[in-house]
C-alpha cells in the first residue's frame, strides 16, 4: 500500500503546470508524459484470493470484533463522537422561615431571615446560623485572662507586659488579677469581657432551622453550544412553585428544598450537625447530551457533606466563625456584641459537561478505530501462514523469496515452479 | 503490509545478542543466520503499476480530498493540533458614583459607595442597590399580622398560640387584635412593626445608579502554559484610564464600564430593571491562540441578563434580599432597620480556553488523518475493478485466484498465462 | 491490504441468512456458494521477501523509532492513555491572631478576628485589614468640598446648585464656603465631614498582621472517578496540627500558614504590601495520577501576587474598599464611621486535573500510533527502490508494470522473464 503524503503537493503542481503550459504541452510531450506517469500511475498491491472458509472466517470475525468495539463502546458508551463544553452558571438562593428561641441562657428572641442568613445576598454559598456563643457588651478595656496553664499567675512577676500569647486573648499588661475567687490570671488588654466559647449549647439554639426552605434559582450556559437553561423548567407553573417542595420521588424538579431534607439526603442528622456546624454541598449536575431533544437536559440534584465529621485528626471540627455587631453608647464609646456563629454553610456547586456531535472528535475516533481495522489482515495473515491446514500451499503462493546470492536474479517462486 | 508490533522487541533482542555474542557468532553461524533472516528479512508487497489516467486521477483526487480535510478543517478551523488549558482568574471591582434621593416617602438622603454596594469588598460579584423597602425602628415585640385570608380573625378563638404560618411573619400569640379600624388579625411575636413590602416604589429610588461606573480589574493565568495577563493592557496608560469609558467601537479595551451601558448592551432597560432588580452577567472571554504573538490575546467583553425577565412561571421575579442594620437604644434595647434591598447583581464571569501547539494532539490527529489516507487505495481499488474500462485486464493482473481443489497447486494466474 | 468497512454488515447478513435458510442451503447451492466466496474469500497481498540486511535494518529501525515515541513520549511523558477530570473543591479558612495599635493619629485599640477579617465567614477568599483611613461621626449634612481645581470658588456664582462632579464628593448646594482660612470651596450635600484619604499612614497600621496564621481546610472531589480527599492528610494527627506551621522543607503538609510566610514565598514584602493592599493567590494544585496508589495524591501549595505591583499604567494600585459602620444617636439621627480599608485579599485558588487509565483515550492514542507504524513500510519501500545497492533487482521483482498499449495484455514482468 502506498501512503504518499506528497500526493497533494504533486497533484497540485501538476494541475498548475497543466494550466500554465496549455497547448505548449505537445512540444514538450516526452517530458510531460514522464510527469503524467509519475503523477498518475496507480500502484496497487497484487493480491492472492484464498478461498478458505477458515481463514475467511478468522478475517471477518476479527473485523466484526473491531467494528463491535467501535460501535458499542466508543460510540454508545463513551460518546467519543461528541465535542464537549463545561457549564457556566449563576445561582441565587433565598431562604424562608423564622424561629423563636427561649432558653435559660438567653432572653426570648424572634429570628427571621435578616438575622440568621450571613451574608444576606443569597449567593451560591449561604450560611444558616444554628447555634452560637454570644458575648454582649464588649468594650476595649482590661480584664483577667481565662484560666489556662499558661495564664495562671501568682503575682505580677509571672506576667510580662506586652507579651501576647497566640493562644491567649489579648496583650498582657503585666498585672496579675483575680479571675475568680479561686484563680488568679494575668490581666490582658482586649475586648472585655472575654468570650467563653466552651459554653456552647448542647442542643442547637435554632433547632427550628430544619424546617426552613430555600429556593435555588440556577441559570446555566454552555457557551460553545450557545445553550441556555434554568432549573425552573418551562412546564412548571407559578402555582406549583408556591406549594411544592423537592422530593426525589414526587417532585424531582421543584427548586424549593427543606433544609432538613437536604441534610438527611446527605446522610446526616440535622440536629446533630446544627450544634457544631458543617458544610453541606448541594450539587447540581447539568451533564447533558445535546444531540437529543434539548428538553431532556435536566438538572440532577445530589447532596453531600463536604467537611469531615468524625475523623481522627479533627482540628476545629464543624464550621464556625466570629463576627461582631458594633454599637456606640450615648457617650460615644464603641461597644460590640461578639457572636461566635455555628451553623451550616450550604455550597451550591454546579457542574456538568455537555456533549454534542462534532466532526473532529468523530474523525479522530473513527481514524483510531480504522487503524485497528488495519491490524485485522495482520491477524488473518498470521493465521494463514501458521495455523491453517494448507499453510505451506498458501505461504508458497503468497510469499516470494528473492534469492539475492544468485546474481542471475532468479526468484524462488520461479525456481519452485520449475521443480514441480 | 506488515504491521509487526513485535518488531521493537525483536530488534532489541537482536542488538543485545549481537553485543553479547560478538565474535562467537561464527561458531553458531547457522543459528545466527536463521535469526538474522527472521529479524531482518524485509517483506514487501508486490505491486502492479497501472498506467491509467482515470484510476490515477481517482486515487490522487481522493488523496487530495483527505489532505484538504486535514489541512483545512482539522488544522485551520478546529486547531486540533493544539493542547488546551482553562483559565484561572481573579477579579476586583470598584464602583464609583453617588446619588441623592428625595421622595415623598423617605427623608432626603445622600448615597455613596459605602451605602449602596453590598458586600463592600468588590469581589467578582457585586450588588448595586437601586430600590428598597425600609422598615425602621423594628423591635422584638408583638403586633397584629398583615391582613390575609389566613390571618384575619374575629376573636381569639381563630388564633392558635404558638402556631407559625410559613407564609406569615411570626409566631402567633393566640390573641386577635385590631390591625386597622376595619380589620382584625391574629397577633404575632416578631420584629415589629412588620414589613409591608407591597409598597415598593414604582420608580427606582436610586435611578441615578445608571450613571455609576465600575472599574473591573481582571488578572488571568493559564497554568499549563505559564501565561499571565491583565485586562488593563500594557499599552494603556494612566491618563487614558482616568478619563476612558468602555465602548465597543471607540474604547474596546477600557476596563471602566458605565452601568447603564452594561445593561443596555444586554438588551435591557436600566430603569426597568432597577425597580425589581435582576442579575447581569459581565462575561469576559479570554479564549486565545497562544501560537501567535501573545499580544493578540485580548479579553472580549459581553453582557447578558442571567435571570429570566418575564417568563410564565416567574416566582420571586427580579433580585432582592433582606438585611438589617442593628442599633442599640440608650437603655440597651436592640432595634434594627430592616431593608428589603432590590438591585442589580453584577456577576463577572471569566471564561476561556487557550490553545498552544503540542505534539500529542498533533500526532493523534495526524494519525487519525493518516488512517483516512489508508482508505484511499481501497476507494481506488474499488474503482479499478468495477468502474474502469479495462477492469477485466486490471483485475486479472492484480488478483490471483488460488484454486485449492487442484492439489497440484496450480494458480489461476499461471493457467491464465498458459491459455494466452 | 483490504480495509473493508462493510465487512461487519456483510458478515452479519451472512450469519442471519445462514440461520434462516438452514438446510435449505443445499437447494440453492450455486447461489450460496457464490455468496460464501464473496463473503469469506480472503484476499491477501502477495509479498516479496528481500533478504537484505540494509533494508531490513532501515525497516526495523524506523519501527523502533515509532515504538519508542509511543512508549516514551505519549505514554510516559504525556500519559495519553488516561481519562481526565477537573477538580471540584470546597475551602474553609480561619485566621488567628490579634494586634494592638497605638499611633499618634488614632486612640489605642485592640484588634481581633472579628475586627479585621471581612467578610467574617472564612470563605475561599478572605481579606485581612492592614491599613485604613477612618472618618468617624459622619452625618448627612452640608460641608465645603475638598480643595481641587474644580471645587475652589470665589463666590456662590462659581457653584451650581444640583451639580454633581463624578470626581467630587457630593451634590453642590450652590454656596461657596470657607474650607480653611486660605481656601474657599463649593459646599456639597454629603456625608460630612468628608473623607480625606490622602492621609494614608505610611506604615501599615496593623503591621502585626504578618504574624497572623490561617488554617485552610480544603476538600476536593473528582466526580468522574468518585475520588474525595482533604488537604489534612490521614496520617496527620491533632497534636501535630496544634503546633505546626507550613514550611516547604520541614512541614510541607501542614495546613496552617503564617501570613508573612505566604507573602514572602510570593516574592513580596509583607510590610510593603500592607500599606496599599494587594491580592495574593494561595494556589493549591491537586493534579494527580490516580493510577498509582491514591495516597500519593497530595496538594501542592504555591503563592503568587495576583495584582500588579508597579506597572506603568497602575490605576488604583493595591487593594482597598470602603465600608461603613452605622450607628444611631440617642435622638435617632443616623451617623456612620466610614472606613477606607486597605489590606491583603487572600484568594485560595484550587485547581488540578486527575488522570486515570481509561480504554478510550488509550485506544485513540494507540490507534494514532499504529497509523505511524503503517508509514514504516512506506519509508522502507522508498529506501528499497532508491537507495539500496541492488535497487534495480528489487524494483524489478517488486513492481510489475502493466503495459496497457499492448492489447495482448502482456505484462512487463512476463517480458522481463522472457528476455532473461
Amino acid at each position: 500500500m502506498n501512503l504518499n503524503k506528497d500526493g497533494f503537493v504533486k497533484s497540485s503542481l501538476f494541475l498548475i503546470s497543466s494550466l500554465v503550459r496549455g497547448v505548449a504541452m505537445s512540444k514538450s510531450a516526452g517530458c510531460c508524459k514522464r510527469f503524467l506517469h509519475y503523477a498518475f500511475d496507480y500502484e496497487t498491491p497484487k493480491t492472492l484470493v484464498i478461498p478458505s472458509l477458515g481463514v475467511g472466517f478468522v478475517f471477518r470475525f476479527t473485523q466484526f470484533l473491531v467494528v463491535m468495539y467501535v460501535v458499542g463502546y466508543v460510540c454508545v458508551v463513551q460518546k467519543a463522537y461528541q465535542d464537549t463544553d463545561t457549564v457556566i452558571s449563576t445561582v441565587t438562593t433565598k431562604v424562608k422561615g423564622f424561629a423563636f428561641t427561649n432558653t435559660s441562657d438567653t432572653e426570648p428572641r424572634f429570628w427571621d431571615v435578616a438575622d440568621y442568613i450571613i451574608p444576606p445576598q443569597g449567593d451560591h454559598s449561604f450560611f444558616v446560623l444554628t447555634n452560637m456563643v454570644v458575648t454582649p457588651k464588649q468594650v476595649q478595656s482590661r480584664c483577667p485572662e481565662l484560666p489556662s496553664p499558661s495564664t495562671i499567675c501568682v503575682d505580677d512577676c509571672n506576667c510580662v507586659e506586652g507579651h501576647s500569647d497566640p493562644r491567649g486573648n489579648g496583650i498582657q499588661t503585666g498585672l496579675c488579677e483575680n479571675y475568680s475567687t479561686t484563680a488568679r490570671t494575668c490581666e490582658v488588654l482586649s475586648w472585655c469581657p472575654l468570650e467563653i466559647d466552651t459554653k456552647l449549647p448542647e442542643h442547637a439554639l435554632l433547632a427550628a432551622a430544619e424546617n426552613f426552605t430555600v429556593l435555588i434559582k440556577n441559570s446555566i450556559t454552555y457557551p460553545k453550544f450557545n445553550f441556555h437553561r434554568r432549573n425552573i423548567l418551562p412546564h412548571v407553573n407559578s402555582s406549583y412553585l408556591k406549594r411544592c417542595e423537592f422530593s426525589r420521588l414526587t417532585d424531582p424538579h421543584c427548586p424549593i428544598f427543606r433544609l432538613k431534607h437536604i441534610v438527611s439526603e446527605a446522610g446526616e442528622d440535622f440536629q446533630d450537625m446544627a450544634v457544631k456546624g458543617g458544610i453541606l454541598g448541594i450539587l447540581i449536575d447539568w451533564s447533558c447530551d445535546l444531540d437529543w431533544w434539548a428538553g431532556e437536559c435536566l438538572p440532577k440534584y445530589s447532596f453531600r457533606r463536604l467537611d469531615n465529621k468524625h475523623p481522627v485528626n479533627n482540628v476545629a471540627p464543624g464550621y464556625n466563625f466570629r463576627f461582631a455587631k458594633y454599637y456606640k453608647t450615648a457617650d460615644g464609646e464603641e461597644t460590640r456584641t461578639l457572636i461566635k456563629a455555628y451553623g451550616i454553610r450550604f455550597d451550591v456547586i454546579v457542574f456538568g459537561t455537555a456533549g454534542r456531535f462534532s466532526i473532529v472528535p468523530t474523525i479522530v475516533n473513527l481514524g483510531a478505530a480504522l487503524s485497528f481495522l488495519s491490524l485485522v489482515p495482520v491477524v488473518a495473515d498470521w493465521f494463514l501462514v501458521t495455523c491453517s491446514r494448507k499453510r505451506d500451499l498458501y505461504s508458497r503462493h503468497k510469499t516470494t523469496h528473492l534469492i539475492e546470492d544468485a546474481d542471475s536474479a532468479s526468484v524462488s517462486m520461479g525456481t519452485t515452479y520449475g521443480t514441480q
